[in-house]
């Protein structure tokens, strides 16, 4: 027994994908509670300069929709996720976590140490192993832009709390 | 070949916590060229009733060291991190990176299978197998208060780029 590429990427589909959809399910009720549109929330952004809301949740799915797809050498295509309301989104990344749940663990795992040519900039590619790519590019990337989503949804004044990110309540 | 507890833990120190020091050089130019106190920027808050930088600091290295303790079989302890200059913390930053370099890896590695009372909220503990405690415990509060703060930092100011979060500057 060890950890395989699939435990760790179908954890996250389970765990933390389901705790998005619950960060989300919160920030529909305050949207609807206090009158505020949905457009006003997914704009929030921590600084002019940075990406706002929309784009974190698109950067978060497709974080993990372009790598599985690399690892299971299948085409990567960016992904559309550009719903204009919580339900909207919220029904799309519950689409997205099914696919996610029935990818091929096998193949999955058997990319831990073949080779992959990484973009890692425009122009740019970095040779590394399945196992690296998910450890060093897919895990930071995925946790980053699911935190600053709800870090933006929790400065809105949404009132999610850590159990929600942890996808336990 | 497979992943380790002990590769996952690794790469953290190595490439997060590293990105995490980064970040806090580019804060501490910042506060120089801006002629902001530290203190300020560590009293920095993504919403009145959530925990500030200087916290979410102390968080982020704590669920490294305790966690890392934890599946040593090591006495848990709670961390002090409370410096109050960016100097004074990435010194102690960097300190705790190399206490988290040199722990044994074999040991690290044969928690896998163990099981574990983890506490989960006040007077609550869940028995979790170290490969759990790992994925769906570690990784997540990890994650959660290395982006926080580099969030907060962002939204404050300070020219930290997703380069220096991911330890490749």
């Amino acid at each position: 027994m060890s950890i395989s590429i699939s435990d760790v990427m179908n954890g996250l589909a389970t765990q933390q994908v389901h705790g998005l959809i619950l960060v989300l399910k919160k920030a529909k009720e305050y949207a609807e509670e206090s009158n505020t549109d949905a457009a006003t929330l997914l704009a929030a952004r921590l600084h002019p300069d940075m990406h706002p809301l929309s784009w974190q949740l698109k950067a978060t799915m497709e974080t993990l929709t372009r790598g599985s797809a690399r690892l299971n050498h299948a085409e990567v295509i960016d992904l559309t996720l550009d719903e204009a309301d919580f339900d909207g989104l919220i029904a799309r990344i519950e689409g997205l976590q099914q696919e996610l749940l029935v990818l091929d663990s096998a193949l999955l795992d058997q990319s831990e140490a073949e080779s992959f040519d990484v973009p890692i900039g425009p122009g740019a590619t970095m040779p590394m192993t399945g196992k690296e790519y998910l450890l060093k590019f897919v895990l930071p990337n995925f946790y980053f832009h699911l935190t600053t989503s709800y870090d933006l949804l929790r400065m809105s004044g949404v009132a999610v709390g850590k159990r929600d990110y942890m996808g336990v309540s």
